[in-house]
């Protein structure tokens, strides 16, 4: 009887099956005319969300916003923003630092960054090594900042000599700013930052350090007091496991006192208007989104629950395990050298003969499965797998198996299951007890 | 033996009772030593929200929202916003006009309705009626405009004889825009959009004519094309019953022009970035609330089958009974003119002898109400019924009912079940069945 | 142009307000054709519902509701349900009973009672006092116990008087056990559970007292140690205001005792099956909903912050304010006695020209408001305000509110506000501060 | 940076990680000092459901359930009702038979089914293959049926050889009904009810044939109509992908004739009941939980739209996918021929030297995973992986990537990796396209 019932797949399936094996491009055209219905995500079991965000949201997240509004002025909220502000704090490592919750994403975190410490032609020096960063360079260039900017091959980090070479060259401390993106996500690229605050100090040099902590703030290393960063910003929809919605930047002593001689024109994102209100008790210049409140108090207890430096060293444990898995395919890592490697985001080259555009469809058509995808540069040359926020190994381990699959459905001759052995030999000596389950 | 339960009510309750018929204030120093918990909502009951936003978001829409991350590169996120792109046209009354929903506030949305039509420099006309005019033109002065204030008593609507002035006088245009809120939520004073837009094609001057409809939009008439408006815009968190993080700012042809002139430094809130996308059908040039999506796409089916012109006479209906319960209970409403009143929210002015602080504290701390503060020039002299979104008649009966208890809490003379007689009067007479259910 | 909004109301809410005044009957024949679509409950705002129950779930309980299946014989589920036995006990007011949580409803409660205590044939007497009471003892036949039948006109207690009678006479014992509804929900009568057992007392009889506290426990003073009761239920979505799927059911040890020598049969409702797995600490026999013992914490956690005699009280306010209302629009309650009113539901008797049903439909179509229906005997004589659960003041005078139109509706000559007016003269006097915002 | 962030774990979790590598119980012992908090299910990411029941929600029900109460004397529920007890009957694959709701769990189904359709004392045939099968034949006997128990070992299937004998020697029709489980859940072994239909017409014997489809209906090819079978009973927490809550039972017209001779007693139970009901129009008898009926609509809904046929195709590969992943292991299938194998559990059985209670601690603890223990006879000996419900291809390859380890851990050398690959090699031949993303 069982034997019969996958004979017995109704024939809208079977055909299904025959299509997975072509390629996807044909079966789009032949059947477009069957579309048009709105919710056409529905797929059966569990989505499988991989791409460096936004990032899957734990259920107690979930649950923690499911809510309806409140007045923003009544005493409840300014009493949870408080306990936020104090909170935050500790995922940026920082006492000294003053954080702002934006209701904003990256991008205008990064918009609030600059333009709160920095006036038109300031010359900055920025680093170009992938699509977030030229991103942020292009920011920085339309808001008529005077960038200087220090290029690397995409696959590599940040180019800390001419860093070193320009701030010796700068006797009178031209440079305002160093602009530089801690993890890029585009091609799992994580830079160095005390590396950068060393050289700082080594030329005694006074330029702020902005940092875009977007893809690593809260799971990877980063040390906002000890690295001597100026601002450093996130998102509320990467390691935070959250929506998006908040753009959550923090500014040293220095980074406040910028402000008094900036000249850069901002309304919403200037930072003197959130000091007023932090002052007054109210916190809030204008409506915070009261979800996201509740979201993050309830995001930031289970980071605390499971402690912040388990945190990172789960991610640290995903990140090994999947280049494991890569290079147990025989595929190449888009980060070139080990120094560079990133615990969030593993950008996996594939061979010439393949478009990794493909690879990324035939995830989300057959496998219910979300893959980045090659952005730019590495447009149909890499496909991204996130491994940042709230996941953990047997996740990963699906997304494994899935990608596996999808290389065998495009041609590339993988050993199916050589990934996840790979992986998982690594993480079965590494797993630690969940600590609430001891 | 119910005689006793009464009898038998805890001591604490006992002494709750004894503590609301004292001024708060003592009550909080007495026992302010008690608190320091998180979550100290909690009421007996549904909260009763009557802001004039945050508002009441339906449980249809907490549904909607209620679900994990998605990546918005998929297919499923662009075609979702595809349709909202073409519905939220609807309800601004435009066939002609480009919508954008930007991750951000009302205050965002206003600085990208400016920074995307003018340059630095720029005259402006401006009108000052209550407390968010004043903050948007706060706004406008920051960020270096040259802005011409035409400023009314509180409770007054925009003074258009004086714009009739400075427009006859600006024969060489040197005007660029006009800026003006469609209904002031401080005051509860709503505009005459149409009566500018006549005095414009009058004088055939071609400003532009830019529209705060934050608390009008959705619940208020408004018609951007008919009335010839250039940007429009509203906040989620307003009329359409979301939580805080959508701007949506709709921009006529004439506005969509003038960005190629605008010199206004901006990235986050560049329209031109998502006219990109739009093109290339992805929609987005950085991430949105995958959440609000799913949120306004119910919204806006609610709004739909509940029928937009049905909204609006239900706003009307609303803003109808809360008046003539406050002039039942022998108080005046802050709007001084008929021509003028706001069917959004009411602003109540108490007697002299009254704080209306006094009366939005006790609100909340005795009768699980939120009502609006007086803010600014106002504060302490009126307080603010918020009657917009999605909300019905028997709810606001409930708010009225409570105001009038908490009158007489404070000491004037309210006869209790007068406004909430004089409101269901009129509402008895007027209340559709419900057309769903008929 | 305020104005204008109401001339421009639609054409089909226009036919709506006309509809609205003829009899709904006529309406529903000549649109029916219009209907078919499946989720029709939608209409503005907040749905009221005052049935006496289902109640209203507070969004605390919806909230930890909200979340997937897990494995209940993993750690984490039997840590959960230890809680609850302990603290369910509260309730109940009783330290020697033993709680079982039956993925039931009342009605299975009441089965569970009788046939774990009783065998058929068995002798008891059970007071008929309305349309639960009725349906009690229906299944007390059907169940093969010989039911002597305490008949009370509809309206009135328990007749206590005939109790004493037949406890005298009974002088072998032949009666097992005394059944009796603490609040019959069909007529707002509470019957007086300690005078039962003071008469037992006095007569020395050992017949168990099996209590039905469906609509009284958690809202109304019950004492289950201090009045001997053997059996006592309720179910989850009345005063605990939950989802329907707990049966809720203590026994005192006398009633485990007899389990002993009961013979009905019975697996499913079963006792000694759940002792068993008590004792193996897994505590489930079968599999009951993760969902609801989440939602149980929740809604016991509310309940002993607001302080469980706190939420009698509350009942007490709000049951003494509708009786105002009545009276104040000049109508009758049902229940016939000061002695025998109820706390949780106000049985509303109208004129003898009034179909109460009528009433009913009404609520429901033109104002979102759910009322009871009259049953049985009382069907359209009596509509019904449930009052209980998750309640508060300004809740229940928003329903007020609305029986006022309605009755205006129906051509009774009630004076608008009047009712609202008695009911919140006293709720002023009599409202507690919040605890938790003091 | 990357390398030091797994030597700066911090000392909890390093420890853990040792812990990890020792058995649980000392652990257990050492640390229960540590525990009594409430909720400690937390782990990092998403909790991997793999019991055989209850399994996991999708989203889209989840979301669905998230909602207040209603009047179920509405007209909302009533529709809402009717189209389901219509569209119920397709998962049944029946056109006449009559469905009931029950708000109970499985046990409540079975009880329903026996005593609607039988009366003390009836003799009835019932096949011992399992744990549950050995609960419903307790069961039968406790409600006094004359039960003919028919065994196998544990791991074979019903023997309908026995069957075919006690039929071809019942003459005078002495048994009265056939009571089989369509798929034991304690074993993974699936019997072939079309067999019994077989027997039963070969015989023309009239005895009713009662089936507990509790774990296979929705998942496993099953046909009411064509099989003949009287009585079909499932629980919503399993394939239907609910909460507990619904014990959902289909009857014959033979079995609902078979309820005017029954002389079991029941009242919470009793089909008639509902049927009077039915024909009211009004459904429920007592208080049905409003969520969970939305949930079954939501339910349904999903399985239309991936079509019953997909679904149950979808269970077969997920069966096969996991049978080679247990043969890749070199671990035996407690289903001891093929013919018994089901696609929606699998036992697996243990090496003599392992505790398989072990295991499911450990998935547990480590992994974040719900195992299947094993139960009775079989406890320690096997564990279980449930693959039915709502689940996907990565959710399954998630999960045996975890199980290797587990094994490792154990101390059994497996091939980590091997028991994936087979399973993969499989699926990514079978997988079809997902329908609504063509």
């Amino acid at each position: 009887m069982k034997c019969c019932v996958i004979k017995e797949e109704s024939s809208r399936a079977k055909s299904a099956i025959t299509r997975s094996l072509r390629p996807i491009q044909s079966v789009e055209k032949e059947e477009k005319e069957e579309k048009g219905k709105m919710d056409y995500m529905n797929g059966p079991g569990r989505h499988h969300l991989f791409v460096p965000g936004p990032v899957n949201i734990p259920e107690q997240v979930i649950r923690a916003m499911n809510r309806n509004n409140e007045d923003y002025r009544s005493p409840a909220i300014p009493a949870l923003t408080k306990t936020l502000l104090e909170d935050v704090k500790k995922i940026f490592k920082t006492t000294s630092g003053t954080p702002f919750m934006f209701p904003t994403t990256g991008t205008g975190a990064w918009e609030s960054a600059l333009t709160n410490t920095l006036s038109p032609g300031d010359r900055i020096v920025s680093f170009l090594i992938g699509q977030f960063s030229l991103l942020w360079i292009d920011q920085q260039k339309r808001l008529n900042f005077n960038v200087d900017v220090v290029e690397s091959e995409w696959g590599q980090g940040a180019n800390l000599q001419v860093l070193a070479s320009k701030l010796s060259q700068d006797q009178n401390h031209s440079i305002k700013a160093i602009c530089i993106v801690h993890n890029e996500t585009a091609t799992g690229v994580t830079n160095d930052i005390s590396a950068v605050r060393t050289l700082l100090d080594h030329y005694k040099h006074p330029a702020l350090l902005l940092v875009d902590g977007v893809s690593s703030i809260c799971a990877l290393d980063f040390r906002m007091d000890e690295w001597g960063v100026d601002v450093a910003l996130t998102g509320s929809q990467k390691a935070l496991s959250l929506p998006t919605g908040l753009g959550i930047v923090c500014a040293s002593p220095k980074a406040l006192e910028a402000t008094k001689t900036s000249k850069s024109l901002k309304v919403f994102f200037d930072w003197n208007d959130y000091l007023k209100f932090y002052k007054l008790g109210t916190y809030w210049p204008y409506t915070p989104s009261i979800q996201l409140l509740y979201g993050l108090r309830a995001a930031l207890d289970l980071i605390f629950e499971e402690g912040l430096d388990n945190v990172i060293a789960r991610h640290a444990r995903l990140g090994k395990a999947t280049r494991l898995a890569v290079e147990a395919w025989g595929l190449k890592n888009c980060t070139q050298k080990e120094e560079w490697i990133s615990n969030t985001v593993t950008a996996v080259v594939v061979p010439p003969n393949i478009d990794s555009t493909e690879i990324v469809k035939r995830a989300w058509k057959r496998y219910n499965l979300s893959l980045g995808l090659g952005l730019n540069k590495v447009a149909g040359k890499v496909f991204r797998i996130g491994h940042l926020g709230n996941l953990n190994e047997l996740q990963l381990l699906g997304c494994l198996a899935g990608v596996e699959m999808i290389l065998k459905d495009v041609g590339y001759p993988v050993v199916l299951g050589s990934g996840v052995a790979a992986a998982s030999t690594y993480l079965q000596h590494h797993i630690p007890l969940i600590p609430s389950r001891i």
